[in-house]
Protein backbone atom coordinates (compact mmCIF):
# COMPACT_ATOMS: atom_id res chain seq x y z
CA UNK A 1 0.00 0.00 0.00
CA UNK A 2 1.93 3.34 -1.06
CA UNK A 3 1.94 5.79 1.35
CA UNK A 4 3.73 9.39 2.03
CA UNK A 5 4.12 12.09 5.04
CA UNK A 6 4.07 15.40 5.12
CA UNK A 7 3.20 18.57 6.69
CA UNK A 8 1.99 22.04 6.41
CA UNK A 9 3.21 24.28 9.59
CA UNK A 10 3.84 21.31 11.61
CA UNK A 11 0.26 20.00 11.27
CA UNK A 12 1.65 16.69 9.97
CA UNK A 13 -0.33 13.76 8.37
CA UNK A 14 -0.05 10.35 6.55
CA UNK A 15 -1.18 10.10 3.37
CA UNK A 16 -2.51 7.10 1.52
CA UNK A 17 -3.18 6.65 -2.59
CA UNK A 18 -6.45 4.68 -2.68
CA UNK A 19 -7.33 5.31 -6.55
CA UNK A 20 -9.89 2.89 -6.50
CA UNK A 21 -11.74 3.45 -2.87
CA UNK A 22 -11.24 -0.14 -1.57
CA UNK A 23 -12.10 1.20 1.70
CA UNK A 24 -8.77 0.99 3.20
CA UNK A 25 -8.70 3.42 6.10
CA UNK A 26 -10.13 2.13 8.62
CA UNK A 27 -10.81 3.87 12.24
CA UNK A 28 -8.09 1.46 13.22
CA UNK A 29 -6.32 1.79 10.34
CA UNK A 30 -5.74 5.57 11.57
CA UNK A 31 -4.90 5.17 14.71
CA UNK A 32 -2.26 2.48 13.67
CA UNK A 33 -0.67 4.73 11.19
CA UNK A 34 -0.74 7.70 13.33
CA UNK A 35 1.03 5.99 15.84
CA UNK A 36 4.28 7.53 16.35
CA UNK A 37 6.50 4.94 17.42
CA UNK A 38 4.42 1.83 16.19
CA UNK A 39 3.61 3.41 13.03
CA UNK A 40 4.27 6.41 10.67
CA UNK A 41 3.56 8.87 12.65
CA UNK A 42 0.74 11.74 12.11
CA UNK A 43 -2.00 13.92 13.22
CA UNK A 44 -4.34 12.41 10.78
CA UNK A 45 -4.87 10.40 7.78
CA UNK A 46 -5.06 11.82 4.41
CA UNK A 47 -6.85 9.15 1.85
CA UNK A 48 -6.83 9.98 -1.94
CA UNK A 49 -9.98 8.43 -3.58
CA UNK A 50 -10.58 8.60 -6.85
CA UNK A 51 -14.22 10.45 -6.78
CA UNK A 52 -15.28 8.25 -9.63
CA UNK A 53 -14.90 5.57 -7.47
CA UNK A 54 -17.06 7.09 -5.42
CA UNK A 55 -20.32 5.11 -3.75
CA UNK A 56 -23.51 7.08 -5.94
CA UNK A 57 -19.98 9.18 -7.78
CA UNK A 58 -21.87 11.80 -9.53
CA UNK A 59 -20.45 10.72 -13.22
CA UNK A 60 -20.77 14.40 -13.75
CA UNK A 61 -17.25 14.90 -15.56
CA UNK A 62 -13.80 15.39 -14.23
CA UNK A 63 -14.27 17.78 -11.56
CA UNK A 64 -12.96 17.15 -8.57
CA UNK A 65 -11.21 14.26 -9.62
CA UNK A 66 -10.04 13.38 -6.19
CA UNK A 67 -11.39 13.19 -2.83
CA UNK A 68 -9.72 14.09 0.35
CA UNK A 69 -10.87 11.29 2.76
CA UNK A 70 -10.01 12.26 6.66
CA UNK A 71 -9.61 10.67 9.86
CA UNK A 72 -7.53 12.27 12.55
CA UNK A 73 -5.13 10.71 15.05
CA UNK A 74 -7.54 8.79 17.40
CA UNK A 75 -9.63 7.66 13.86
CA UNK A 76 -12.48 9.92 14.17
CA UNK A 77 -13.82 11.28 10.79
CA UNK A 78 -13.47 14.86 10.04
CA UNK A 79 -14.82 17.18 7.17
CA UNK A 80 -12.32 19.07 6.45
CA UNK A 81 -8.70 20.03 7.59
CA UNK A 82 -6.82 23.11 5.93
CA UNK A 83 -3.60 22.39 6.77
CA UNK A 84 -3.85 18.61 5.37
CA UNK A 85 -5.95 19.47 2.40
CA UNK A 86 -2.57 21.61 1.00
CA UNK A 87 -0.40 18.38 1.96
CA UNK A 88 -3.28 16.89 -0.21
CA UNK A 89 -2.77 19.18 -2.88
CA UNK A 90 1.18 18.88 -3.04
CA UNK A 91 0.84 15.57 -3.23
CA UNK A 92 -1.42 15.48 -5.89
CA UNK A 93 0.34 17.61 -8.17
CA UNK A 94 4.04 15.96 -7.45
CA UNK A 95 2.51 12.64 -8.91
CA UNK A 96 1.19 14.81 -12.03
CA UNK A 97 -2.10 13.18 -10.19
CA UNK A 98 -4.19 16.59 -10.80
CA UNK A 99 -3.44 19.63 -13.47
CA UNK A 100 -3.28 23.10 -13.28
CA UNK A 101 -2.08 25.75 -10.70
CA UNK A 102 -5.83 25.75 -9.45
CA UNK A 103 -8.38 22.55 -9.65
CA UNK A 104 -10.91 21.07 -6.56
CA UNK A 105 -10.90 18.58 -3.80
CA UNK A 106 -13.82 16.82 -2.99
CA UNK A 107 -14.33 16.57 0.87
CA UNK A 108 -16.78 15.35 3.24
CA UNK A 109 -17.25 19.17 3.84
CA UNK A 110 -17.78 19.87 -0.29
CA UNK A 111 -15.40 20.44 -2.84
CA UNK A 112 -12.99 23.14 -1.83
CA UNK A 113 -10.73 24.95 -4.59
CA UNK A 114 -6.90 24.63 -4.25
CA UNK A 115 -4.15 26.45 -6.20
CA UNK A 116 -0.54 25.99 -6.28
CA UNK A 117 0.55 29.43 -5.35
CA UNK A 118 4.22 30.61 -7.74
CA UNK A 119 6.65 30.82 -4.80
CA UNK A 120 5.32 27.67 -3.47
CA UNK A 121 2.88 27.68 -1.25
CA UNK A 122 -0.48 27.20 -1.63
CA UNK A 123 -3.82 28.76 -0.89
CA UNK A 124 -7.26 26.44 -0.27
CA UNK A 125 -10.59 27.98 -0.05
CA UNK A 126 -11.90 27.46 3.70
CA UNK A 127 -15.79 27.92 2.72
CA UNK A 128 -18.00 30.52 4.62
CA UNK A 129 -17.01 32.08 7.67
CA UNK A 130 -19.40 33.29 10.40
CA UNK A 131 -18.96 35.48 13.45
CA UNK A 132 -21.83 34.07 15.91
CA UNK A 133 -21.18 36.48 19.00
CA UNK A 134 -19.22 37.09 22.47
CA UNK A 135 -18.52 33.83 24.75
CA UNK A 136 -15.62 33.02 27.09
CA UNK A 137 -13.03 30.61 28.12
CA UNK A 138 -10.98 29.96 31.32
CA UNK A 139 -7.09 29.43 31.12
CA UNK A 140 -5.01 29.19 32.94
CA UNK A 141 -7.30 29.87 35.85
CA UNK A 142 -8.60 33.58 34.46
CA UNK A 143 -11.67 34.13 32.20
CA UNK A 144 -11.26 35.36 28.86
CA UNK A 145 -13.57 37.26 26.80
CA UNK A 146 -13.75 36.28 23.10
CA UNK A 147 -15.84 35.71 19.77
CA UNK A 148 -17.74 32.64 18.75
CA UNK A 149 -16.90 32.04 15.20
CA UNK A 150 -17.61 29.29 13.06
CA UNK A 151 -15.36 27.98 10.22
CA UNK A 152 -17.42 24.70 9.80
CA UNK A 153 -15.74 23.68 13.17
CA UNK A 154 -16.44 25.72 16.18
CA UNK A 155 -14.37 28.50 17.39
CA UNK A 156 -13.92 30.60 20.27
CA UNK A 157 -10.68 33.04 19.07
CA UNK A 158 -9.83 35.41 21.86
CA UNK A 159 -7.56 38.41 21.56
CA UNK A 160 -5.55 38.99 24.14
CA UNK A 161 -2.62 41.75 25.05
CA UNK A 162 0.01 39.41 27.37
CA UNK A 163 2.54 37.94 26.10
CA UNK A 164 1.40 34.03 23.92
CA UNK A 165 4.02 32.50 25.89
CA UNK A 166 2.66 33.41 29.30
CA UNK A 167 -0.50 31.70 28.96
CA UNK A 168 -1.09 27.71 30.26
CA UNK A 169 -2.41 25.73 27.68
CA UNK A 170 -1.42 22.33 28.70
CA UNK A 171 -5.02 21.70 30.19
CA UNK A 172 -8.45 21.86 28.13
CA UNK A 173 -9.49 25.52 28.57
CA UNK A 174 -12.69 25.48 30.32
CA UNK A 175 -15.48 26.72 28.26
CA UNK A 176 -19.33 27.14 28.49
CA UNK A 177 -21.45 24.13 27.72
CA UNK A 178 -24.49 26.20 27.02
CA UNK A 179 -22.54 28.46 24.69
CA UNK A 180 -20.40 25.44 23.21
CA UNK A 181 -22.66 21.98 23.43
CA UNK A 182 -19.71 20.44 21.02
CA UNK A 183 -16.60 21.83 22.70
CA UNK A 184 -14.29 24.24 20.55
CA UNK A 185 -10.91 25.47 19.34
CA UNK A 186 -9.48 27.97 21.18
CA UNK A 187 -7.46 30.38 19.95
CA UNK A 188 -5.54 33.20 21.85
CA UNK A 189 -4.66 35.98 19.40
CA UNK A 190 -1.69 38.84 19.93
CA UNK A 191 -2.07 41.68 17.80
CA UNK A 192 1.51 42.32 16.43
CA UNK A 193 1.25 45.26 13.71
CA UNK A 194 -1.02 46.15 10.71
CA UNK A 195 -2.41 42.45 9.24
CA UNK A 196 -0.52 40.55 11.22
CA UNK A 197 -1.22 38.41 14.23
CA UNK A 198 0.07 35.63 16.35
CA UNK A 199 -1.40 32.87 17.92
CA UNK A 200 -1.70 29.43 20.02
CA UNK A 201 -4.36 27.34 19.66
CA UNK A 202 -6.04 24.27 21.75
CA UNK A 203 -7.99 21.98 19.51
CA UNK A 204 -10.32 19.87 21.17
CA UNK A 205 -9.41 16.56 21.22
CA UNK A 206 -5.40 16.90 20.64
CA UNK A 207 -4.79 19.84 22.87
CA UNK A 208 -2.47 22.56 21.93
CA UNK A 209 -1.14 21.71 18.35
CA UNK A 210 1.63 23.55 16.12
CA UNK A 211 -0.87 24.94 14.00
CA UNK A 212 -4.67 24.75 13.03
CA UNK A 213 -5.93 26.24 9.54
CA UNK A 214 -9.59 26.67 10.99
CA UNK A 215 -8.58 28.41 13.68
CA UNK A 216 -6.06 30.80 11.65
CA UNK A 217 -9.13 31.91 10.14
CA UNK A 218 -10.87 32.40 12.99
CA UNK A 219 -8.31 34.48 14.38
CA UNK A 220 -8.08 36.45 11.45
CA UNK A 221 -12.14 37.26 11.56
CA UNK A 222 -11.32 38.18 15.26
CA UNK A 223 -8.50 40.23 14.90
CA UNK A 224 -10.59 42.34 11.81
CA UNK A 225 -13.34 42.46 14.19
CA UNK A 226 -11.50 43.96 17.05
CA UNK A 227 -9.25 46.44 14.82
CA UNK A 228 -12.37 47.56 13.12
CA UNK A 229 -9.93 47.93 10.33
CA UNK A 230 -10.59 46.76 6.57
CA UNK A 231 -7.81 44.58 6.40
CA UNK A 232 -8.62 41.76 4.44
CA UNK A 233 -5.04 40.05 4.57
CA UNK A 234 -3.85 38.72 7.78
CA UNK A 235 -0.08 37.21 8.33
CA UNK A 236 -0.71 34.76 11.44
CA UNK A 237 2.06 33.39 12.69
CA UNK A 238 1.56 29.80 14.73
CA UNK A 239 3.81 27.73 16.53
CA UNK A 240 4.34 25.83 13.89
CA UNK A 241 5.67 28.59 10.56
CA UNK A 242 3.23 31.03 8.95
CA UNK A 243 -0.32 31.43 7.77
CA UNK A 244 -1.85 33.83 5.71
CA UNK A 245 -5.49 34.16 5.82
CA UNK A 246 -7.49 36.51 2.91
CA UNK A 247 -11.05 37.39 4.33
CA UNK A 248 -13.68 37.80 1.60
CA UNK A 249 -17.03 38.66 1.75
CA UNK A 250 -17.92 35.19 0.91
CA UNK A 251 -15.82 33.24 3.15
CA UNK A 252 -11.88 32.81 3.31
CA UNK A 253 -9.16 31.37 1.56
CA UNK A 254 -5.62 30.14 3.61
CA UNK A 255 -2.32 30.30 2.18
CA UNK A 256 0.22 28.73 3.32
CA UNK A 257 3.62 25.77 2.87
CA UNK A 258 2.50 22.43 2.56
CA UNK A 259 5.89 19.76 2.50
CA UNK A 260 6.44 16.10 1.22
CA UNK A 261 9.09 14.54 3.62
CA UNK A 262 8.83 10.91 2.06
CA UNK A 263 6.94 8.22 0.39
CA UNK A 264 6.79 4.62 -0.37
CA UNK A 265 4.85 1.36 0.63
CA UNK A 266 3.85 0.14 4.28
CA UNK A 267 5.29 -3.01 4.66
CA UNK A 268 3.45 -6.15 4.57
CA UNK A 269 3.67 -7.95 7.58
CA UNK A 270 3.14 -4.89 9.73
CA UNK A 271 -0.36 -4.53 8.02
CA UNK A 272 -1.22 -8.19 8.63
CA UNK A 273 -0.49 -7.42 12.24
CA UNK A 274 -2.61 -4.68 12.22
CA UNK A 275 -5.48 -7.42 10.55
CA UNK A 276 -5.29 -5.83 7.33
CA UNK A 277 -4.70 -7.41 4.10
CA UNK A 278 -2.09 -6.57 1.99
CA UNK A 279 -3.77 -8.20 -1.46
CA UNK A 280 -7.55 -5.99 -2.24
CA UNK A 281 -6.61 -4.00 0.77
CA UNK A 282 -9.85 -4.22 2.65
CA UNK A 283 -10.26 -4.70 5.91
CA UNK A 284 -9.82 -8.38 6.22
CA UNK B 1 17.93 8.56 -0.64
CA UNK B 2 16.18 5.11 0.10
CA UNK B 3 14.70 4.79 4.25
CA UNK B 4 12.54 2.59 6.48
CA UNK B 5 11.06 3.32 9.82
CA UNK B 6 11.30 0.77 12.28
CA UNK B 7 10.69 -0.42 16.19
CA UNK B 8 12.06 -2.82 18.41
CA UNK B 9 9.64 -2.52 21.59
CA UNK B 10 8.04 0.18 20.76
CA UNK B 11 12.02 2.21 20.81
CA UNK B 12 11.79 3.42 16.71
CA UNK B 13 14.51 4.01 14.32
CA UNK B 14 14.61 5.80 10.75
CA UNK B 15 17.02 3.34 8.85
CA UNK B 16 19.31 4.54 5.57
CA UNK B 17 20.34 2.56 3.31
CA UNK B 18 23.85 4.16 2.36
CA UNK B 19 26.27 1.03 1.28
CA UNK B 20 29.04 2.73 -0.59
CA UNK B 21 29.39 4.83 2.70
CA UNK B 22 29.03 8.21 0.95
CA UNK B 23 28.95 10.51 4.66
CA UNK B 24 24.86 10.82 4.09
CA UNK B 25 24.57 10.76 8.04
CA UNK B 26 25.86 14.06 9.60
CA UNK B 27 24.04 15.19 13.31
CA UNK B 28 21.92 18.22 11.30
CA UNK B 29 20.83 14.86 9.06
CA UNK B 30 19.50 12.91 12.00
CA UNK B 31 17.68 15.85 13.74
CA UNK B 32 15.87 16.62 10.82
CA UNK B 33 15.35 12.92 10.13
CA UNK B 34 13.69 12.14 13.93
CA UNK B 35 11.51 15.33 14.22
CA UNK B 36 8.50 13.58 14.93
CA UNK B 37 6.45 16.53 12.79
CA UNK B 38 8.58 18.01 10.31
CA UNK B 39 10.59 14.48 9.22
CA UNK B 40 10.04 11.15 9.62
CA UNK B 41 10.33 10.81 13.46
CA UNK B 42 12.36 8.07 15.88
CA UNK B 43 14.26 8.03 18.58
CA UNK B 44 17.31 7.48 16.39
CA UNK B 45 18.53 6.77 12.66
CA UNK B 46 20.51 3.64 12.01
CA UNK B 47 22.59 4.01 8.56
CA UNK B 48 23.82 0.36 6.58
CA UNK B 49 26.95 1.08 5.12
CA UNK B 50 29.24 -1.81 3.60
CA UNK B 51 32.32 -2.76 5.89
CA UNK B 52 33.89 -2.63 2.36
CA UNK B 53 33.24 1.02 2.25
CA UNK B 54 34.47 1.80 5.36
CA UNK B 55 38.08 4.08 5.78
CA UNK B 56 40.78 1.82 6.52
CA UNK B 57 38.32 -1.23 5.43
CA UNK B 58 40.01 -4.41 6.71
CA UNK B 59 39.49 -6.45 3.52
CA UNK B 60 40.00 -9.04 5.34
CA UNK B 61 36.37 -10.98 3.63
CA UNK B 62 32.98 -10.64 3.88
CA UNK B 63 31.76 -10.70 7.80
CA UNK B 64 30.73 -8.04 9.01
CA UNK B 65 29.78 -7.37 5.73
CA UNK B 66 27.73 -4.07 7.16
CA UNK B 67 28.45 -1.08 9.39
CA UNK B 68 25.26 0.19 11.68
CA UNK B 69 26.22 3.58 11.98
CA UNK B 70 24.09 4.48 14.98
CA UNK B 71 23.11 8.52 15.67
CA UNK B 72 20.89 9.85 18.89
CA UNK B 73 17.38 12.00 17.95
CA UNK B 74 19.63 15.02 19.02
CA UNK B 75 22.39 14.17 16.50
CA UNK B 76 24.74 12.43 18.89
CA UNK B 77 26.64 9.19 17.68
CA UNK B 78 26.05 6.41 19.71
CA UNK B 79 28.08 3.14 19.87
CA UNK B 80 25.31 0.49 20.12
CA UNK B 81 21.97 0.10 20.33
CA UNK B 82 20.08 -3.14 21.33
CA UNK B 83 16.97 -2.76 19.99
CA UNK B 84 18.40 -0.92 16.95
CA UNK B 85 20.41 -3.51 15.66
CA UNK B 86 17.68 -6.02 16.11
CA UNK B 87 15.43 -3.57 13.41
CA UNK B 88 18.95 -3.23 11.56
CA UNK B 89 19.29 -7.04 11.50
CA UNK B 90 15.43 -7.23 9.97
CA UNK B 91 16.27 -4.47 7.08
CA UNK B 92 19.44 -6.88 6.27
CA UNK B 93 17.28 -9.84 6.10
CA UNK B 94 13.87 -8.36 4.28
CA UNK B 95 16.26 -7.51 1.90
CA UNK B 96 17.98 -10.42 1.43
CA UNK B 97 21.23 -8.27 2.45
CA UNK B 98 22.55 -10.11 5.11
CA UNK B 99 22.34 -14.50 4.61
CA UNK B 100 21.57 -16.97 7.28
CA UNK B 101 20.01 -17.37 10.34
CA UNK B 102 23.15 -15.64 11.90
CA UNK B 103 25.29 -13.27 11.02
CA UNK B 104 27.51 -9.80 12.35
CA UNK B 105 27.00 -6.57 12.37
CA UNK B 106 30.10 -3.87 12.74
CA UNK B 107 29.15 -1.25 15.28
CA UNK B 108 30.91 1.14 16.97
CA UNK B 109 31.09 -0.89 20.07
CA UNK B 110 32.56 -3.84 17.82
CA UNK B 111 30.74 -6.35 16.34
CA UNK B 112 27.87 -7.89 17.48
CA UNK B 113 26.28 -11.11 16.62
CA UNK B 114 22.82 -11.33 15.53
CA UNK B 115 20.60 -14.72 15.62
CA UNK B 116 17.40 -14.51 13.61
CA UNK B 117 15.22 -17.12 15.70
CA UNK B 118 12.82 -19.75 13.90
CA UNK B 119 9.81 -17.32 16.28
CA UNK B 120 10.26 -14.46 14.57
CA UNK B 121 12.65 -12.46 17.51
CA UNK B 122 16.06 -11.47 17.00
CA UNK B 123 19.11 -11.82 19.12
CA UNK B 124 21.42 -9.93 19.46
CA UNK B 125 24.98 -10.76 21.55
CA UNK B 126 25.03 -7.62 24.23
CA UNK B 127 29.26 -7.69 24.71
CA UNK B 128 30.41 -7.98 27.94
CA UNK B 129 28.06 -6.78 31.59
CA UNK B 130 30.07 -5.33 34.80
CA UNK B 131 28.74 -5.18 37.93
CA UNK B 132 30.58 -2.41 39.37
CA UNK B 133 29.27 -2.07 42.93
CA UNK B 134 26.63 -0.51 44.45
CA UNK B 135 24.87 3.12 43.89
CA UNK B 136 21.71 5.14 44.38
CA UNK B 137 19.30 7.62 42.85
CA UNK B 138 16.37 9.47 44.16
CA UNK B 139 13.48 9.55 42.42
CA UNK B 140 10.21 11.38 43.54
CA UNK B 141 12.18 12.52 46.93
CA UNK B 142 12.80 9.17 47.95
CA UNK B 143 15.90 7.14 47.47
CA UNK B 144 16.84 4.03 46.14
CA UNK B 145 19.67 1.61 46.63
CA UNK B 146 20.73 -0.28 43.08
CA UNK B 147 23.68 -2.07 41.06
CA UNK B 148 26.31 0.23 39.08
CA UNK B 149 26.53 -2.12 35.99
CA UNK B 150 28.25 -1.61 32.78
CA UNK B 151 26.43 -2.27 29.76
CA UNK B 152 29.04 -0.66 27.59
CA UNK B 153 27.06 2.41 29.05
CA UNK B 154 26.92 3.35 32.46
CA UNK B 155 23.58 2.22 34.77
CA UNK B 156 22.15 2.20 38.10
CA UNK B 157 19.47 -1.10 38.01
CA UNK B 158 17.50 -0.50 41.33
CA UNK B 159 15.04 -3.35 42.79
CA UNK B 160 12.10 -2.13 44.16
CA UNK B 161 8.90 -3.50 45.96
CA UNK B 162 6.15 -0.89 44.76
CA UNK B 163 4.30 -0.87 41.84
CA UNK B 164 6.21 0.63 38.85
CA UNK B 165 3.38 3.11 38.34
CA UNK B 166 3.90 4.77 41.70
CA UNK B 167 6.83 6.52 40.58
CA UNK B 168 7.90 9.54 39.32
CA UNK B 169 9.79 9.25 36.03
CA UNK B 170 9.10 12.49 34.57
CA UNK B 171 12.42 14.32 36.07
CA UNK B 172 15.55 12.52 35.56
CA UNK B 173 16.49 10.62 38.86
CA UNK B 174 19.35 12.02 41.01
CA UNK B 175 23.07 11.08 40.80
CA UNK B 176 25.98 11.27 43.07
CA UNK B 177 28.34 12.85 40.31
CA UNK B 178 31.07 11.06 42.01
CA UNK B 179 29.82 7.49 41.46
CA UNK B 180 28.50 8.62 37.68
CA UNK B 181 30.72 11.36 36.33
CA UNK B 182 29.10 10.68 32.85
CA UNK B 183 25.54 9.99 34.63
CA UNK B 184 23.66 6.96 34.10
CA UNK B 185 20.51 4.99 33.10
CA UNK B 186 18.44 4.44 35.91
CA UNK B 187 16.25 0.63 35.71
CA UNK B 188 13.30 0.39 38.17
CA UNK B 189 12.98 -3.43 38.53
CA UNK B 190 9.93 -5.13 40.03
CA UNK B 191 10.70 -8.88 40.31
CA UNK B 192 7.29 -10.39 39.31
CA UNK B 193 8.30 -14.18 39.52
CA UNK B 194 10.91 -16.67 38.65
CA UNK B 195 12.94 -15.67 36.03
CA UNK B 196 10.37 -12.63 35.39
CA UNK B 197 11.09 -9.00 36.31
CA UNK B 198 9.06 -5.93 34.78
CA UNK B 199 10.79 -2.23 35.00
CA UNK B 200 10.59 1.23 33.39
CA UNK B 201 13.92 3.47 32.40
CA UNK B 202 14.83 7.23 32.39
CA UNK B 203 17.51 7.14 30.09
CA UNK B 204 20.57 10.22 30.48
CA UNK B 205 19.54 12.45 27.53
CA UNK B 206 16.19 11.05 26.30
CA UNK B 207 13.78 10.66 29.67
CA UNK B 208 11.83 7.65 30.06
CA UNK B 209 11.23 5.56 27.32
CA UNK B 210 9.33 3.03 26.27
CA UNK B 211 12.28 0.61 26.29
CA UNK B 212 16.13 0.34 26.58
CA UNK B 213 18.30 -2.34 25.18
CA UNK B 214 21.05 -2.18 27.64
CA UNK B 215 19.15 -1.65 30.58
CA UNK B 216 17.30 -4.89 30.10
CA UNK B 217 20.78 -6.23 30.70
CA UNK B 218 21.45 -4.21 33.68
CA UNK B 219 17.82 -4.88 35.41
CA UNK B 220 17.76 -8.64 34.11
CA UNK B 221 21.59 -8.58 36.07
CA UNK B 222 20.23 -7.00 39.28
CA UNK B 223 17.66 -9.09 39.42
CA UNK B 224 19.85 -12.14 39.20
CA UNK B 225 21.96 -10.67 41.69
CA UNK B 226 18.61 -9.64 44.52
CA UNK B 227 17.92 -13.46 44.32
CA UNK B 228 20.70 -14.84 44.16
CA UNK B 229 19.42 -17.60 41.82
CA UNK B 230 20.74 -19.55 38.60
CA UNK B 231 18.29 -18.45 36.62
CA UNK B 232 20.43 -17.06 33.76
CA UNK B 233 17.25 -16.26 31.23
CA UNK B 234 15.20 -13.53 32.39
CA UNK B 235 11.71 -12.48 30.54
CA UNK B 236 11.83 -8.59 30.79
CA UNK B 237 8.45 -6.59 30.58
CA UNK B 238 9.30 -2.79 29.79
CA UNK B 239 6.27 -0.91 28.72
CA UNK B 240 6.64 -1.14 24.47
CA UNK B 241 6.63 -4.63 24.78
CA UNK B 242 8.50 -7.60 25.86
CA UNK B 243 12.09 -8.42 25.91
CA UNK B 244 14.12 -11.51 27.04
CA UNK B 245 17.77 -11.17 28.80
CA UNK B 246 20.41 -14.78 28.87
CA UNK B 247 23.10 -13.59 31.03
CA UNK B 248 26.39 -15.97 30.74
CA UNK B 249 29.81 -15.93 31.93
CA UNK B 250 31.13 -13.94 29.17
CA UNK B 251 28.28 -11.42 28.70
CA UNK B 252 24.82 -11.17 27.62
CA UNK B 253 22.68 -11.80 24.80
CA UNK B 254 19.33 -10.07 23.91
CA UNK B 255 16.00 -11.20 21.80
CA UNK B 256 12.91 -10.01 21.21
CA UNK B 257 10.95 -8.14 18.51
CA UNK B 258 11.79 -6.18 15.63
CA UNK B 259 9.17 -4.70 13.01
CA UNK B 260 9.99 -2.54 9.88
CA UNK B 261 6.75 -0.25 9.60
CA UNK B 262 7.16 1.01 6.06
CA UNK B 263 9.99 1.94 3.67
CA UNK B 264 10.73 4.54 0.56
CA UNK B 265 12.40 7.47 -0.60
CA UNK B 266 13.01 10.45 0.94
CA UNK B 267 11.63 14.02 -0.90
CA UNK B 268 14.54 15.45 -2.80
CA UNK B 269 12.72 18.76 -1.86
CA UNK B 270 12.55 18.19 1.78
CA UNK B 271 16.13 17.35 1.58
CA UNK B 272 17.46 20.13 -0.60
CA UNK B 273 15.21 22.18 1.57
CA UNK B 274 17.82 20.97 4.88
CA UNK B 275 20.70 21.74 2.56
CA UNK B 276 21.40 17.82 1.76
CA UNK B 277 22.29 17.40 -2.17
CA UNK B 278 19.90 14.65 -3.65
CA UNK B 279 22.16 13.19 -6.30
CA UNK B 280 25.41 11.72 -4.63
CA UNK B 281 24.64 12.17 -1.40
CA UNK B 282 26.74 14.06 0.54
CA UNK B 283 26.21 16.86 2.36
CA UNK B 284 26.55 20.00 0.42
Amino acid sequence: MRFAKGHGTENDFVILLDPDGSGTLTAGLAVRLCDRRTGIGGDGVLQAVRTAALEGARGMGAEPEWFMDYRNADGSLAEMCGNGIRVFARYLAEHDLAEGPEFSVETRGGPRRVTLEPGGDITVDMGHVSVLGCGSAEVGGAAFEGLQISVGNPHLACVVDAPLASFDLSRPPGLDPGQFPEGANVELVLLTGPGTLAMRVHERGSGETRSCGTGAVAAAAAAATATGTDDSAWTVTVPGGQLTVTLEAVGARLTGPAVIVAEGELNDAWLAAGGFRTQGARLA
